[in-house]
């Protein structure tokens, strides 16, 4: 599969042909908009894997039945400050903003608040909805358990997802710090990137499916699994193995979705397994209003103190100076909002073919700098 | 310095020594008593590193006058959910703990809270103060900022502590699952440990004053610095260095407490840096009610199912059975109250010149079977 670059969508267009899929799979003209929102930010984000690139994966599930596009969302809630959505099977990408957005409006008047959602499907980037605290003066998280891939140091079993879990920061004028991170040792797309390029994966990545340690990037196909981060025990990955069930912990197990191997998977062709302890995929989300803790102008010479000293630190011989949280994702977007989204020949071959499928129109393909 | 045990205590006898030396230091029988405890938790579950082996770093530091045995604990509320605790440079052990309680109270009202502490000290190990959630059927969490000993990858500057992160969940029939990590890749103890057997350290654990990769075990001794979990760009680095970061924005930017490279030293022979951001350490605490979300008997069995299907996971040839989170400690813990708490000739002289020097008498040596 070539990687090289085709040609450049402009956002708008890509965004645009995003949300007519989802309204050809039935959804909304909001939840459809919302949807392709969560999508679009991945892709100028440079996290291609997690945006136009799943659009596919989605359409496939739909027509399997397991994304239902028109759901009632069924809130419950038995304290002040934490709620439960049962998402009715539908896109995670919206049910996870309909959950975020319900945690800012509680945090507003708590100072703190949890959602969360069982009954789902992945969310797409994490970060997308932990942002939305941003605004109005919070810190906001969320989290997501996922389709099994990592084995547990020790284990042949593929036992979690790669369960991400998401921090955003309002960071004062600059822009809000964010950790989106799988509490795997390595993202999957990691691996299909070194296979692309006919490269060894370097150890501590992945096992194969007797669970010693491999350097094959294609091992996900044989029946391998990814390590969690620390990737063996002198590295910590007792660690790694504690974020991935936190993450799982909150997502499944207490918000009732499922959880552990019983995930449901992403791709169309495998089944769910029999006997799920909860409906669909989980997640976690929250905020905490900053005025709950100091006034905002206070907060915000503070973390611009701490994020003034990082980027001043001392680095080592040949070194690079030190990133701030978030900031490649954040220039990336700025790019890519000027020149466009680049693509591949098989990405758009593979969009063409779901346009014809779907009969809808390909995606605008003109110069992006003349939008 | 020898690791070899020279006999045991017994966790009654220890506990209340401690609590004699911190009487000494003048704190309330109240104080001295949680202090005590809190330490005495961490030799039980053999994090032999945060118990009385850290008494005589107390001691120095009240002597330094940077510990407040008298310490008037002043609390701001601005919204009904989150509160922050001023602890008046007080011990840290006991704050912390004062903290999660209000944290445990409000969360019975509104299902989730958090507190937040400024003008602190260190906490001991973050996992006693995390687990006095669970016995309220809650999730409890708690987090520090620590003495700068860690440095980015790719930076020479020690800009974090190996700032922890815990989170305790209630698990039915079952002990706690308990995670409690520092966010470097490996602690200090370790490399203590390596040094005392003169071993060479792996790879990814420390770099030296130049920020270059090293394996001398003495490297901090020598203006080296730890790294963060991950260990190097192919591991993951940069996600130990978000949590790093994470865990210091919760403790220190948003508690009001000092933060990054200026967290004031352990060490009373290192004055804190001028121009501090703010008073003392800072801690993050929180709970969240399981009730908030679902019955507790309907947590119990999702979370037995949980833990029982890690249990039952095949592993990879050669490798023992999976761990659940905590096992070691609760594994330690009971052997300990049974059998006593090991030391070394080498923490015996030192606590006798403690006693010595306070005037007190020195540690019951009775064999601990006998109590």
């Amino acid at each position: 599969m070539s990687q090289e670059i085709h040609g450049y969508w402009s956002a708008p267009a890509l965004g645009e042909w995003m949300r007519r899929v989802f309204e050809a799979m039935g959804c909304s003209v909001e939840d459809a908009a919302t949807a392709a929102e969560v999508l679009l930010e991945a892709d100028l984000k440079g996290i291609d894997s997690h945006g136009v690139a799943r659009l596919p994966g989605y359409v496939r599930l739909w027509r399997k039945g397991r994304i239902n596009p028109r759901p009632v969302w069924r809130w419950e809630q038995r304290m002040p400050a934490v709620a439960v959505l049962d998402a009715d099977a539908g896109l995670g990408l919206v049910a996870a903003r309909v959950a975020m957005d319900r945690a800012v409006e509680m945090a507003a008047v708590y100072g703190t608040a949890q959602v969360l959602v069982r009954n789902s499907n992945h969310f797409g980037i994490a970060s997308e909805h932990a942002l939305r605290a941003v605004p109005h003066g919070m810190v906001g998280w969320a989290m997501t358990n996922a389709s099994p891939l990592v084995a547990p140091y020790g284990s042949s079993e593929r036992l979690f997802g790669t369960n991400p879990l998401c921090y955003a920061f309002p960071a004062g004028r600059r822009d809000p710090m964010v950790i989106d991170m799988a509490t795997s040792a390595a993202a999957n797309g990691k691996l299909e990137l070194a296979a692309a390029r006919s490269q060894a994966i370097p150890e501590g990545w992945a096992v194969d499916a007797q669970g010693r340690t491999t350097t094959d990037p294609l091992i996900l196909q044989n029946g391998g699994a990814l390590l969690p981060l620390g990737s063996n025990p002198a590295g910590g990955v007792h660690k790694g193995y504690g974020l991935g069930a936190l993450v799982d912990w909150w997502s499944g197990v207490l918000s009732g979705a499922s959880f552990g191997p019983w995930v449901p998977p992403f791709v169309d062709f495998l089944e769910p397994a029999p006997d799920q302890p909860g409906p669909g995929l989980g997640h976690a989300l929250g905020a905490t209003a900053i005025e709950a803790l100091m006034p905002l102008e206070e907060y915000n010479r503070r973390v611009e103190r701490w994020a003034e000293r990082i980027l001043a630190a001392e680095t080592a011989p040949g070194q690079p100076p030190l990133l701030l949280h978030g900031m490649p994702e954040w220039e990336s977007r700025a790019r890519r909002l000027e020149q466009g989204i680049p693509y591949t020949e098989a990405r758009n071959r593979s969009l063409r073919n779901l346009a014809l499928e779907l009969g809808l129109d390909t995606i605008d393909e003109s110069p992006p700098n003349l939008r």
